[in-house]
């Protein structure tokens, strides 16, 4: 099995190297040494042989169409693939998996994070000390509190466990409504209107396609009570952000704490950078470069094994849908 | 036995109110309706059959000294009592109890709060918010990290226990070194220089006395390393505030999160309105208005109870060391 490592040079995560393969690999039947490059030229080479190529979304399209008439699998680097599609240029037969689950534990945390932030008025005492003021300001706290996970995917999932750990009660949300043990009760996307008005937040962990575009509409939007706070870590495109920040300024909403947006980078005069109780963050709550790179290949590798059993491949992603086929 | 609730007027919080009394006294011998006011005057006709008496530090030197023959215990609605020392005006022979408990859960939130903001590089990125600017950041993971947290009474404890929860190695240092459930080690104050070297967080949750005046001064603040945080919801005197804001400018530290300040309100021209990486709030961590009442009264009354009993008082003050007596 000949594995092709593609590092691009606009990469956010460092370089994928042999070291991290070599810790990770144990479970694989040895088949020779993958290969690791960074130029185009150089992938076209060894095209011809590879099986499995891995690469971030960054690089993948200097790489593809060409000929590679033994590609197997296409591991892409990243759990969101929207930048990617229309997906017209996948080989026929090239089964393309992502890497979630590499990210859900930093971003499970963001989200706490903005849920605290929210519940201490940070994004009012964020201003207040810019402008050196010393201000009467109340925090309430979190335990107890209800929040409504929509998407249970690895980041959605690993969100409902650390809230639960942290006393919170969690209702999951998504398309097909089995059960997680850390929600109370999982709904489908069809009862979505029925929960937005029991939140005490809303965290958003869904990838973007046709489905899930502003699937946070004005109406939606208009159905969580005032008290709410909203945490997106997903993709922007699944919030009306033009309604959300009318009821934020409305304060018909308690807060939001953003990593993604409609457009990004966000242009500097964009609304949302000033928008009363909205917390900005340049998409970087999923990432964490200390343990991206192994969580990666660990994500790889389980998938090899799988891939060589015959077994299904727990990362592989549907084209169509823009998730995950078993999440 | 006679109770008498005063209510001050610039009391943070909402008042104490018979509704929330007739709510936890279940437990106490019947021996008569509580009195609630809000006047000294209103005091003083009582004064001479009060029992016991429950004020805020910001009414109690408002009502004594007074002649309170039968007056023996002196339930003060805070945690912290420095700003009632010296305490040479406490009738001889009553005891004084805080209210430590009340907010333990909130001030560990927030610990937990400022520990995710430091990991997610919240005090450039609210800066850069300000500044309509899209930065490059980074984020890391706070489970598996180590915080030390000094002082182990009811915040300290239920900062452990919240750290804990999200998956960090918690080390408690407090004067006696008896073991905490949530801690894996408890070490006493004489071992804090061989700790602090080993520390992601230092979280300090103790009261401001002589003992704990400067307790991180220069030299101790330069045994953390360069990647440490700091979390303050005791009493800003613990630490060298100049110290420490010359070893954030310096990028000596990674962070600080302070709700307490050497000087409160912080002035305007202060420093660390602008130190580099520090998030100030307004000595708000512990409180939460929608629980602090209710947590109060139950605490009062467990120590009403204990005190019928005959038992030792949990939230019996130290006058001399100015902390919880069995903390």
């Amino acid at each position: 099995m000949q594995i092709y490592f593609h590092n691009h040079s606009a990469d956010a995560a460092a370089p994928l190297t042999e070291g991290e393969w070599q810790r990770h690999a144990q479970g694989l039947r040895p088949e020779g040494r993958p290969l690791f490059g960074s130029d185009p030229a150089q992938f076209r080479i060894h095209a011809p042989q590879v099986e499995v190529l891995v690469a971030s979304p960054m690089g993948i399209r200097d790489l593809l169409p060409l000929a590679t008439p033994h590609l197997r699998l296409l591991f892409v680097t990243w759990a969101g693939l929207d930048r990617l599609a229309p997906y017209d240029w996948v080989p026929p037969g090239v089964i393309v998996l992502n890497n979630s689950g590499a990210h859900a534990l930093k971003a499970a945390e963001y989200v706490v994070m903005g849920m605290l932030m929210l519940k201490n008025s940070m994004p009012a005492l964020a201003r207040a000390q810019a402008e050196h003021r010393w201000i009467p300001a109340v925090g309430r706290t979190l335990a107890g509190g209800h929040l409504v996970v929509v998407g249970l995917g690895a980041i959605g999932g690993a969100t409902a466990t650390l809230a639960r750990k942290v006393g919170m009660r969690v209702t999951g949300v998504r398309s097909t409504p089995r059960p997680h043990p850390d929600c109370e009760v999982v709904v489908g996307l069809d009862a979505l209107d029925a929960v937005l008005p029991t939140a005490d937040f809303v965290a958003l962990a869904l990838p973007h396609s046709p489905s899930t575009h502003h699937l946070l509409d004005r109406r939606r939007l208009a159905l969580l009570p005032a008290r709410a706070g909203i945490v997106n870590v997903g993709r922007g495109r699944t919030i009306d952000e033009a309604a959300m920040c009318d009821l934020l300024e409305a304060g018909r909403l308690a807060g939001a704490v953003l990593d993604v947006f409609e457009e990004e980078p966000l242009p500097p005069a964009y609304r949302a950078w000033t928008t009363p109780n909205l917390v900005v963050t340049p998409h970087m709550s999923a990432d964490d470069p200390d343990t991206v790179n192994d969580a990666t290949i660990e994500i790889l590798v389980r998938n090899l094994v799988a891939w060589q059993r015959g077994e299904p491949l727990p990362n592989e992603f549907d084209l169509v849908r823009g998730t995950r086929v078993r999440a």
